[in-house]
């Protein structure tokens, strides 16, 4: 296929999503040419068309068209609590609950030293300059709830905010850790169980 | 994300390819957005290219940007031997091996009762045309041999040409079964050593 250009080269733009290697890469490629054009133009289409769209809400950091997002311009929402999280699917999981009406502060990211990810590659700053924010002479923010991955990565960016925010006074918590719902004890981890036992209520 | 549009339209786009599921169309979404619009747009170009300029070769089937392909072209190749193989990731294998010299006709395909593809949908006709084409009052084609995937569906499509072919009188031949190279027969299936045992020479 080395006399084959374009086809090449559509192999090589598919293996930079994630997760995409050079057989996957391939099948897709085939895939579309084969059987499925309109959907490789499409999905071209979607690809410029939000690259041009999407951009970050000046206050959350989440994907929006707009340059505040809905979520936040809401005034039904308490703008007391903002809710940290590691990116717009855990974002969506926690509104798809229903139990949450405060605001979010989404990372795009989280601390992970291993890969040469720190503070600054993730907008800390920006998530401290919007919670130091006065309003009428005193922080809007009251509560912060770390609500980042339980994770060894999402753990560490979620000691690491808790530190700083504690240092400025700041009324941190984060999400419980305990037995899921629907879980028989024999099944879970013991970790889990630990912590279950620890936080008890 | 309801209120997202273009990013909800770009994961519903990535999920036409496939084994794209909504989770890792998300997954892709998201990494390109925020990490590489460069490698977005360059994907939405190299689909668009491929999809106006990739087409199949006239004689062969496979994908080329020309009317026929280099392959097909190489006067150097034996035009007595024509190798059928499923898709152009095969007929890459085979030419990788340095080991045949004659020509390809790619199905773009393989024959699946069970999920409705029938010999018109791989186009077989095609095939049966392009060995029947005589040059100088004789057909050029005197040897097909049929390099199918050893699946059951590979081995239908291989099965039901070998029908038609030995029907108008072509030489029709299949890839050689056996133990691969570099395995220790213990570790190799009972059906292989079978068919090793068998076809010895």
């Amino acid at each position: 296929m080395a006399e084959n250009h374009s086809l090449e080269l559509l192999v090589q733009a598919l293996r930079r999503l994630p997760g995409v290697g050079v057989k996957s890469a391939q099948r897709m490629a085939f895939h579309l040419l084969q059987h499925d054009r309109e959907g490789a133009l499409h999905l071209a289409q979607a690809l410029q068309h939000a690259c041009a769209e999407v951009k970050h809400c000046t206050l959350c950091h989440t994907f929006t068209e707009d340059e505040i997002c809905p979520t936040c311009r809401d005034v039904r929402r308490d703008r007391s609590q903002l809710c940290v999280v590691e990116n717009p699917a855990d974002q969506s999981a926690l509104e798809r609950t229903g139990a949450y009406k405060g605001l979010y502060f989404v990372l795009m990211g989280k601390l992970s030293p291993l890969d040469g990810v720190g503070p600054r590659d993730i907008g800390l700053q920006k998530l401290f300059d919007r919670i130091d924010t006065l309003v009428d002479g005193a922080r809007e923010v009251r509560e912060v709830i770390l609500a980042t991955n339980f994770t060894a990565e999402g753990e560490t960016t979620a000691h690491v905010i808790a530190q700083a925010l504690k240092a400025r006074g700041v009324n941190v918590t984060r999400l419980a850790r305990g037995v899921p719902v629907g879980s028989e004890l024999e099944y879970v981890d013991l970790g889990t169980i630990a912590h279950a036992l620890v936080d008890r209520r």
